[in-house]
């Protein structure tokens, strides 16, 4: 007999942003697999086990997951986030896609979670507030040269631009690149939101222009918004500046 | 003594989707104002109150809520998904970058929540799982060139798009424009998903190729998920059909 297969999004990281369905999903699983860090922010039971693998075994973690789940078991993969966004509910589908025909009988149940981008848009005002695009600037699963291209197309559409997996060890230069792109087709003054860690206590949120916008400023947990030449800064006077992409666009800056 | 303004999105309209943090926000404020039917998901007590007003009156009921909470009320705005997406956070960023001097004085809590296009991706498999856009494609708040502008170079660009706000009475042919012109971009496999009221009783989730979709298949409550020439479908015997978008891309169909 075949088992369930949940894919949950834990959200953010605070609890506080974790819906009930997903946490009903982790009371109903006795075995999960994630990154160490995201189970991390589980309160499992004595029942339930970890098997925790690094970031970039995603493809590994699913099909281990399936072969428990076609077992009988009834498994949770764990995402940050939402599990459908730069996360394990594609690397799933993708295992089930080219693996063994049992895989297609597991029951599949995702609840969809608070990804990165709208949480820390909701720390800063309404910076996706109109046309977007999220895109991961890893180039561990495609070309620079791919990532270029949108890059260029997307501040050419005047999308506002949402960028995951901005920086790491192993790709220390691509996010100044990135930069420098968009700053041959964006005017200066378009404000850069650094997204670090929306809703932790370890939260840190700052804006620059994008004239001056200092890839260093970026770390793994960092999620970069880039504006469109519509983005606006609403200074407050012992408050946080607020940004926010206005709904309406004339088009005159397209 | 100014007041605190709640910004909420109450997720899909599944309760199982809110979150806590919103659900606290909620029982915090005393006066709310939004889309008469995003209210009618909340469970408010008797010193609760609401104000009511129409889908299209969003800068009004910004404004209205501003003047409430500038006067010491605590107030919730409330947005269905998420408040930042095509939402009510912009416009409310917007009646105070316009408005008077003490409406930068209120405290404003933003709460993120699920919005519809994860809502949907997460009921379907992982269309979302690579580079993604998310337009709406009113043509109320943007000239109509604009939006064929973005859907061609989001196309050109191989992003997969999530359109808001696809039809309503007074929109009737905008969505069946649009399949038209990614027609002239997109092969005809692509998959295009109809994604009305995830997670609710009246949920109805449906996929066909851009070269047959039919634009009467979306109503308001319907959020249109275009893949791109990369996003596969996984038929599964018994079990609806699995649709996602790999996270790795070669390049070649660019």
């Amino acid at each position: 007999m075949t088992g369930k297969l949940f894919i949950v999004g834990t959200g953010p990281g605070n609890p506080a942003q974790m819906t009930p369905e997903t946490r009903e999903a982790i009371s109903a699983a006795t075995e999960f697999f994630g990154y160490g860090p995201y189970l991390d922010r589980l309160d499992l039971r004595a029942d339930q086990h970890r098997i925790a693998s690094d970031n970039r075994e995603e493809l590994d973690r699913a099909q281990a997951a399936l072969v428990r789940a076609a077992a009988g078991a009834d498994v949770c993969v764990v995402s940050g986030g939402d599990p459908g966004i730069f996360a394990m509910a594609a690397a799933v589908c993708e295992a089930i896609d080219n693996g063994p025909a049992e895989w297609r009988k597991v029951d599949l149940v995702i609840t969809p979670g608070v990804t990165a981008m709208l949480a820390v848009a909701a720390r800063i005002g309404a910076p996706l507030g109109h046309d977007f695009c999220a895109m991961s600037l890893s180039d561990n699963l495609k070309p620079w040269e791919v990532i270029t291209k949108r890059l260029r197309l997307a501040a050419e559409a005047g999308l506002v631009i949402a960028l995951y997996n901005p920086i790491s060890k192993t790709r220390p230069w691509q996010l100044g690149e990135a930069f420098a792109i968009l700053r041959q087709v964006l005017p200066p003054h378009v404000p850069v939101i650094f997204g670090r860690a929306a809703g932790r206590p370890d939260e840190r949120i700052t804006v620059m222009p994008l004239g001056e916008a200092d890839a260093n400023r970026a770390d793994m947990a960092t999620c970069v918004i880039i504006g469109s030449p519509e983005t606006r800064i609403v200074p407050r006077d012992g408050k946080p500046d607020l940004v926010y992409t206005p709904r309406s666009f004339t088009g005159e800056s397209l």
